[in-house]
């Protein structure tokens, strides 16, 4: 997706080798343009996909998650990072590790939101290593529904963090880009 | 705002006199085909006025104030409650009191992100005391940047919060649906 390549290299503050800032259009101020074009954007890549819900994680995942929903008419679930004091009723959880602290978290899901019928596309800001990734598909599974796609906008793919949720995975993972490095010397995308 | 209404009567859930749960269709789990039609009737409530940011806080304003920004093609600014150890720079805070708790709280914005020559429309999913919108124009007032217009799915008519943030303020006041009683006996609006 070349626009947004562009704004990666035009606006993205690479902070270290792992880490990429991209508040200026994706995190905390929203290009409301590019958003639009990321929504068409998995909205044709998933078309035929079949999906009846759309999940992702707050808070950064929810933009590209809603302009995608938006686009197939289907509905948009965020996962809490904290269980809300209304949220009543049976929950879905699931793990989280993040790399960089070396700590986990959780996840939840109101379980009314998933049915075993439903067809499931995971929608996120970023996969790196792909522990986000994984804590959806448990939510996911443990609904008793179907993973139908993964779309992510950007993948630090040098991190291979889809390694660690491909295995039994029956289907399809897109990015948006690919970053194959970052550093002082700047950003290379995998085509 | 009719479609707007039926939902609250048919999946709103009324925890007491002040609380009203929307997991179902605004929060957590969020109706693409509503939201989008939200988006669309605040881009034609705020058409003329010249807004160049919206501004909303994180998490459950950034669906009603992105579907707006895409129809509006304005940048969407999302405050955070905390601030990432990636947001480096300057810093724009304000305090927001929870009624409920009793407690403070704090919103943060990057200042590279307003500037005074903004035109802010203030987006959110809930005016119920006010206080979180209070907050919003503070953001906008030390960015010395201008309110054009405040916008709200949902106002809790009867908790008076426009009082708070209304003196002072030269731009319009805009619910698409105002709430004036919930209890047991029902949901009532104001037209």
């Amino acid at each position: 997706m070349e626009l947004l390549k562009e704004k990666i290299l035009s606006e993205g503050v690479v902070l270290s080798e792992k880490i990429i800032i991209v508040n200026s259009f994706l995190n905390h101020q929203i290009d409301a343009g590019l958003m639009e074009a990321i929504g068409a954007e998995f909205a044709r890549i998933f078309a035929d996909a079949g999906a009846t819900k759309i999940l992702t994680a707050e808070v950064s995942g929810i933009p590209p998650a809603l302009a995608t929903g938006m686009k197939l008419s289907v509905p948009v679930i965020y996962a809490r990072k904290t269980r809300p004091s209304t949220m009543g009723g049976d929950i879905l959880r699931a793990r989280v590790r993040s790399a960089p602290t070396d700590t986990e978290s959780e996840i939840v899901v109101k379980r009314d939101y998933l049915s075993p019928d439903d067809r499931v596309l995971l929608i996120d800001d970023f996969i790196s290593e792909g522990y986000a990734t994984c804590a959806l598909c448990d939510i996911v599974r443990s609904a008793g529904a179907r993973i139908v796609g993964v779309g992510t906008v950007i993948e630090k793919a040098f991190l291979g963090g889809r390694s660690r949720f491909e295995e039994g995975l029956d289907a399809p993972v897109h990015a948006l880009v690919r970053i194959t490095h970052m550093g002082e010397d700047g950003i290379t995308f995998d085509e």
